[in-house]
């Protein structure tokens, strides 16, 4: 039945049992007559101790040896893999992410993938081998050892995946699925047994940690099948597919939520054009990611500016805004670390009007004050107090009969 | 003052304080003018610890894969290194052995280096900074990644400096040299200064196991000046050099001892040409390393064979031997354990005729029975007691005043 890329993370090969178990799974979807093309992470924790290791060492840590040292991690577990799969029988051939043909950009640490050529996977498959490739690392235009980043592994199989023409890809993970709520807070949360690329896409802009945003936005942009499911388990997980016509559309598919921002008010600034963009370039130009943003309704010529940013950007975005405030005429600049998000995702809020009164009238029937507010065409977020957001994911899950 | 190579093995680089003390000393050596090529083993016990891992994962361990593992150890040591330098402010960049031209046959977990094309090295070098290179491993004409087996690190190091035309190369341990003994047998064993690559050749194949016996025949042949010291005292070590006119020649320089090996003796086989080669025919064809072969003189046209081997190979051995015994009309293969050998080595031997009469002299004198005797121009062998190893390196050392 055609290619089939699976990822399997850090969990999925911590230690020898799970490696064997991973390549009894293999094992498994060759005998049911698939071509297979793995990409793996690093055993475990590996990557975290090789960046202690390297502060142990260095105070300067210069990205090319840092991703020299990272790039490490998976040239073992996937060498531990083909020899489980050896063992098996199953023939197969580890490629790093150079031989594996991953070219990205010079940005060490973090860099994008800007071409694949497989060459030598195709090869491996063509002969009958299993590929296994190490996810996380590429070779840059300038011919060094690059790493990926932040979910990196999940993009690699992606970018693999479509540069193969993979019928799927299936990341295989520690948790079964996309679920309509995080269940460590709402216990009958449902696992979604298929989702758009959109929805997707806002749930992993809004706090669901299964997915890194960017393998999603690959996918939907080579319309590449994910899926998402359990190495311990093994059962049928979340298929994330382009929004067929006849899809049924959830008017609310999860809800998310996220408490690694803080907000930043600034109060007092003359309402005129120019001001928010003075700002907003000043914290761009320091790679500071600001999600949400708020403007007041100006009074009296005068408005408040209010963003959410990461907390571990909260100490420089307050010394850039607090810089800025003479210039830019700013009365008083605050900060809250005390705020969380939620958000209704579901393709079809596109055609429900009423679903973002519905979310305003759970919240307020149990006293919840909503800070901010923003939406996109599938997602509506609202900013709450972090004490309220486990209490308003759970009536919000019970109220739009999500279990 | 030139280009030096300055190879660390795993016990210099073992934790991050002995990392950042190495990064010192090439510090200090780049003060000094001279521009340094770096090769490093993985650090400590890592590579042990990859191949525990293997064994926990896998009974096939295929040597492809197998390589691919181990070379991830020299990857985070090289990387650490080179932040430790950065630290230093002195700029530095690391190399895999694909990446720094080593070429090696195919031959997975024991490669052989082809060709050397350090076009990278050359133009780090070139550039002001410290280039660092991936002992043991390099890149196969088939384009995998292979190791070089024992001693792998330091024939990088030979072979990088061959090729580079560097001064010398400069071999960093845990001891301070060569020395004229065992120190932990003789305690006033002494360092020796400067010593020949051919007596270095002899003490490295006789039980000398400060330098592998391959790195020590290409730093010979490529005439490469080898200086052995040690990274935990950096005072100055052993120089291990072409042998000139004017060079002292000791008539004894060293004493080694070597207790790794077995003898086997086939006894009562017919005196006729062609019995010996069917032995040892059949034992090279198992990768067998005879090593000392001696034969009696015949009586009644038969006669004995007794010959050694290392004590891993000694069940191959013997049931190869056995077998072949009934077809060479032998009348029994038999092995021992308990032997031992020591060498008297020096470049002086070739115009001394009377060293191997004074070296029995001296074991005979303590009773120390003589159970082979092997030969050549700079060395004599003699195989005794196991028991009798230490006593008998003990006198020697004395009765040559090598102190």
């Amino acid at each position: 039945m055609g290619l089939l890329v699976q990822k399997f993370g850090g969990t999925s090969v911590a230690d020898a049992d799970r490696m064997r178990a991973v390549a009894d799974h293999i094992a498994r979807t060759r005998r049911q007559g698939s071509d297979v093309v793995v990409v793996v992470s690093a055993m475990g924790k590996t990557t975290d101790e090789l960046i202690r290791l390297a502060s142990d060492v260095s105070r300067s840590q210069p990205g090319r040896e840092l991703d020299m040292l990272l790039s490490a991690g998976e040239r073992v577990s996937m060498a531990l893999l083909c020899m489980a799969l050896s063992d098996l029988g199953i023939p197969a051939a580890s490629f790093t992410g150079s031989q594996a043909g991953i070219l990205t950009d010079a940005v060490h640490t973090k860099a994008k993938i800007v071409e694949i050529r497989p060459v030598r996977i195709k090869d491996a498959v063509a002969s009958g081998k299993v590929a296994v490739v190490a996810g996380f690392q590429g070779m840059s235009t300038e011919r060094e050892v690059t790493t990926l980043g932040r979910g990196g592994s999940d993009t690699t199989a992606v970018a693999l995946a479509a540069a193969l023409g993979a019928d799927a890809c299936e990341i295989y993970t520690d948790v079964s699925g996309v679920f309509s709520a995080d269940p460590r807070i709402v216990p009958d949360a449902r696992r979604i047994s298929r989702i758009s690329f959109e929805e997707m896409l806002e749930i992993a802009a809004t706090g669901g940690r299964v997915l890194a945003l960017r393998s999603v936005e690959f996918a939907r942009r080579h319309n590449v099948p994910l899926h998402v499911r359990s190495s311990f388990t093994w059962e049928r997980g979340t298929w994330i597919v382009e929004e067929e016509p006849g899809m049924e559309q959830a008017m609310v598919t999860a809800i998310t939520h996220d408490t690694s921002e803080a907000k930043i008010t600034v109060a007092g600034v003359p309402d005129q054009p120019g001001i928010a963009a003075r700002l907003f370039r000043a914290l761009a130009d320091h790679a500071i990611n600001v999600d949400m943003i708020v403007q007041n309704t100006s009074s009296n010529g005068m408005t408040d500016i209010s963003f959410t940013v990461p907390k571990d950007d909260l100490e420089t975005s307050l010394t850039i805004s607090s810089s800025l405030a003479p210039e830019i005429g700013a009365r008083e600049v605050s900060a809250d670390e005390g705020i969380g998000r939620i958000s209704l995702i579901g393709a079809g809020m596109k055609t429900s009007p009423g679903v973002t009164a519905a979310m305003f009238e759970v919240l307020s029937k149990e006293s919840i004050n909503i800070e901010m507010i923003s939406t996109s065409p599938i997602r509506i977020s609202c900013v709450v107090r972090d004490e309220a957001v486990e209490r308003s994911v759970q009536i919000l899950h019970e109220a739009f009969e999500l279990s």
